[in-house]
């Protein structure tokens, strides 16, 4: 659908123009009606992770009232990166729609390719993994096993 | 630091009781000083996105009112998932201190190996990627580079 990427064109075009962050514009639709729209918010929010589809994932579940998006399609300016592609398979949705490959994104210094790196385990990584109270933490786990009440997601 | 991944049990432990969420905690600390303190609120706050890294990432970010949060460490009661370890390397987080492993986590229930699947671009995957309007978006690209006032991030 042209018109949904073009709304997430426009939503980036607006987002960059007024210096909330970088050129990025999302729309989640469901049944081809628009959900929610969002655009990368990192420089006013000042919060790393207000990327488009996390804020169109967050808008979209707030305005549904359902955590479940599985029946949502999200339209993307930009192959999402890889915070946003998992926030997408948590929300259960199944189809994504981009504009530009993540090579492109990458060539105007928007770079993912070292957080895919961390992602696989390869070294040396920047980021320095720690355990600490394993058995306190497993203990968590357990009683989230026998919470007679659980809701599993 | 024991006490600190204690006040991420805790936090974990009262919002498993309280049913927001799985059973998850984090805190975030500059200095060894508290900025933020989370714990997963997917099923009160209906959000998927809502993991404790993401939140106690989000507040942390507002609290010291910076997107970069490359001074600071965060304490997790279990390894982070691949969006929230993702939205820690956006953040700039250099330390992680955790209690239980992605294979602990994924035996209860919490299996996040299908979304590494994805991320590794593995073949079947359930998310169907659709290219559209490609010169259109790479326009955005081009306009974002030649933005005199941009602020890279």
């Amino acid at each position: 659908m042209f018109r949904l990427i073009h709304i997430a064109i426009d939503e980036a075009r607006r987002g960059m123009q007024n210096n909330h962050g970088g050129p990025f514009g999302a729309v989640i639709v469901k049944d081809g009606e628009i959900i929610a729209t969002a655009h990368n918010e990192v420089l006013s929010s000042k919060d790393p992770t207000a990327h488009a589809e996390i804020l169109a994932i967050r808008r979209a579940s707030q305005e549904l009232k359902q955590f479940d998006l599985s029946d949502c399609e999200i339209y993307t300016t930009s192959q999402p990166c890889p915070m946003c592609l998992a926030a997408i398979c948590w929300a259960g949705i199944k189809r994504i729609h981009y504009g530009t490959t993540t090579e492109e994104v990458a060539s105007i210094g928007f770079n993912d390719s070292n957080i895919y790196r961390i992602l696989k385990g390869e070294q040396p990584s920047e980021i320095e993994f720690m355990t600490i109270e394993r058995e306190a933490c497993q203990e968590l786990l357990k009683e989230w096993e026998n919470k007679p009440d659980k809701q599993m997601y």
